[in-house]
């Protein structure tokens, strides 16, 4: 069976995008994909849509975005698995190469998320949580998140400091990328000193809301060289795995075992393991989310993530330089449009094309996209020849 | 490359279902597909849910469904297409396990539709228009499909009487399907003597909402055949294609251009023909729209669907049985649930275990989902060897 490569990738501007509709959005990123991958929009067989219909007026969104792109009359689908929509398209894109069904597919994440009021986003959100034992007693993802922080804190000592140099981090790439919604650095200090969330949560630990877009073109081997020759990104192991809705029946707090086990997956069909990771996207909806990744990930040992950060490992320059794109901290989490952003920016980087947030010697990469409190997590492998 | 068989189908009750969540109509079906399949649940390697999660209050179904299905750790995802999202799960399924990601796979078609109150239910049926244009100057489903009743009996002379015929046939054999929500037989005169709904329909040219599930099993030639030895039903095309949103940028409004696409797809793939299709379940939303699918299926010539269906020629004994088991006219429409109930009735006939509404002989079966106004549509043949 055929290898999948990327050979096109482009981003829009995440944040408040009253001046777009969702279709505008996916506009935007599927233009420079289609420019970025040298090909005619014509050649592109399918598109998969990742996004979250439930926060935008317009439903049915595949077919509003396909039409408005010019793509019908091919085939068209959405994934829909909360805060991973992007990568469950990017996996099941992935498929329909490797099938032999098409040759070349768009993937366009795309989400309005500033349409609707804050409450009724809250109220919403609340129902991603397990509605019939949980949410209705009061549990919002910060909640969750604020929990596993928590146990994480009580069994390996984490501290609130270590947290802060998450957000830290991803606020400093974030200044150097022109898409993110925050482009200013932060401090430890000040973020320490912001509002509290959720306890031991306070407003710089989370990420926001966001509108906006990425798209990323795939393409069986033979096309994927015939259209970029020997610059071709290739997605080697896609990995995904489900646990849970109800934190009550977990384990324990202090990791995702979803995350675990699409790694493995991952790892598994790629031949490959942590430490040949030059680079990663994580996903940092909280500052806690990113510490459980480098732990889930195999990046560093279980407990060890708060020092991990704290040792600077995550910066370009460390053991695995993480979120060096800003992250969904910096750059903002429009939910369906996450996954492909994540994608997008290990491509630039294997590419060699990130500028001053360039990893140098780059030449395998990951992406982890969790949906929910972990009911969901998709783990993506790119590797460069 | 695999091909892909199914070995285990499951269908609960269609209806109102207070009686019942998200994930406990999926688990009804989906413990039956087990038993049918004959294999223990951990054979199962992944998940794929068909479901519009906007009309449940509990969002990321997907999660929801795994959990109570005890499928956790197991990779699972949902798909998105309005009406048609449950035959995208089955086309995502089967690309699976092409792949060869997947050998079993359970695709779990389910929906809540009774859980909002109807003006909720209504409006957010119109945000499956296009809303910039079109649902806000007051388009609703019946008002789309009554326009293309009108162009249909204009350009062709199709009669109230035929699109009658259609649900007379529907409902006799919803008469006789114990999972149907309508099992009672009509005549041509009650049909035309109801209430009026958007010229030309009346509330007998309109299926119903409904809660419901259904379940597929899919798996792998090699899995296939240790599960069934030689009664294993094949997924052998699985044609899918797009059309614009809006009607206005439509050629016309007298076929669904994206059936014709998807049909030829299917066809081409499982190198068969209109005339080799022994049974079908089409998407019957409104009774014209039962009309323009033999056509655009090329069960009889453009123009001929009237006659077609005044001639019983899609009745058990005609040229095209189609929707023998009630179809959402009669069975109701759950509209995640739909494209696995109409594979689930495919698989039956094909095994030659449909009971009294059994088409002899058949051995090519053929679904056609459709979704929102026809921006979707998926075509599916299946044969038994």
């Amino acid at each position: 069976m055929t290898r999948v490569g990327v050979i096109g990738i482009g981003h829009g501007r995440f944040g408040r995008r009253s001046d777009a509709t969702v279709q505008e959005l996916a506009f935007e990123a599927f233009r420079l994909a289609v420019q970025d991958a040298g090909i005619e929009r014509q050649q592109i067989e399918a598109s998969v849509i990742g996004a979250v219909p439930e926060y935008h007026k317009q439903r049915s969104v595949a077919g509003v975005v396909q039409e408005y792109l010019n793509l019908n009359p091919a085939p068209t689908w959405l994934t829909e698995v909360a805060c991973a929509s992007g990568s469950a398209a990017i996996r099941t894109a992935w498929m329909a190469i490797r099938s032999g069904v098409h040759q070349v597919v768009a993937v366009i994440g795309c989400q309005k998320m500033t349409e609707l009021s804050t409450p009724e986003i809250l109220a919403l959100m609340g129902r991603v949580g397990e509605v019939q034992w949980e949410s209705v007693y009061g549990t919002t993802f910060p909640a969750y998140y604020a929990m596993f922080a928590q146990a994480h804190m009580k069994k390996f000592g984490t501290t609130r400091e270590q947290m802060a140099q998450v957000a830290v981090k991803n606020h400093y790439y974030g200044a150097r990328n022109p898409n993110a919604l925050f482009r200013k650095e932060i401090t430890v200090k000040k973020a320490l000193a912001s509002e509290p969330v959720a306890s031991p949560f306070q407003v710089y630990d989370c990420c926001a809301n966001a509108d906006g877009a990425a798209c990323l073109i795939l393409a069986s081997e033979e096309r994927a060289r015939a259209a970029r020759k020997d610059k071709v990104v290739w997605l080697d192991g896609v990995g995904c795995a489900s646990a849970s809705m109800s934190v009550l029946k977990r384990a324990d707090l202090v990791s995702l075992p979803s995350a675990g086990a699409a790694a493995g997956q991952a790892y598994a069909m790629a031949g490959t393991a942590a430490k040949d990771i030059k680079v990663a996207e994580v996903h940092d909806c909280f500052t806690i989310a990113e510490i459980l990744a480098y732990e889930d990930l195999g990046f560093c040992a279980k407990g060890e993530g708060g020092r991990f950060i704290e040792g600077k490992q995550s910066y370009v320059g460390g053991a695995t330089p993480v979120n060096v794109d800003g992250g969904l901290k910096a750059k903002g989490h429009p939910i369906g449009a996450t996954g492909v952003s994540m994608a997008h920016e290990i491509v630039k980087q294997l590419r060699g094309e990130a500028g001053e947030r360039q990893v140098p010697g780059a030449d395998v990469g990951l992406t982890h996209n969790v949906g929910g409190i972990g009911q969901y997590c998709f783990v993506h492998v790119y590797r460069r020849d």
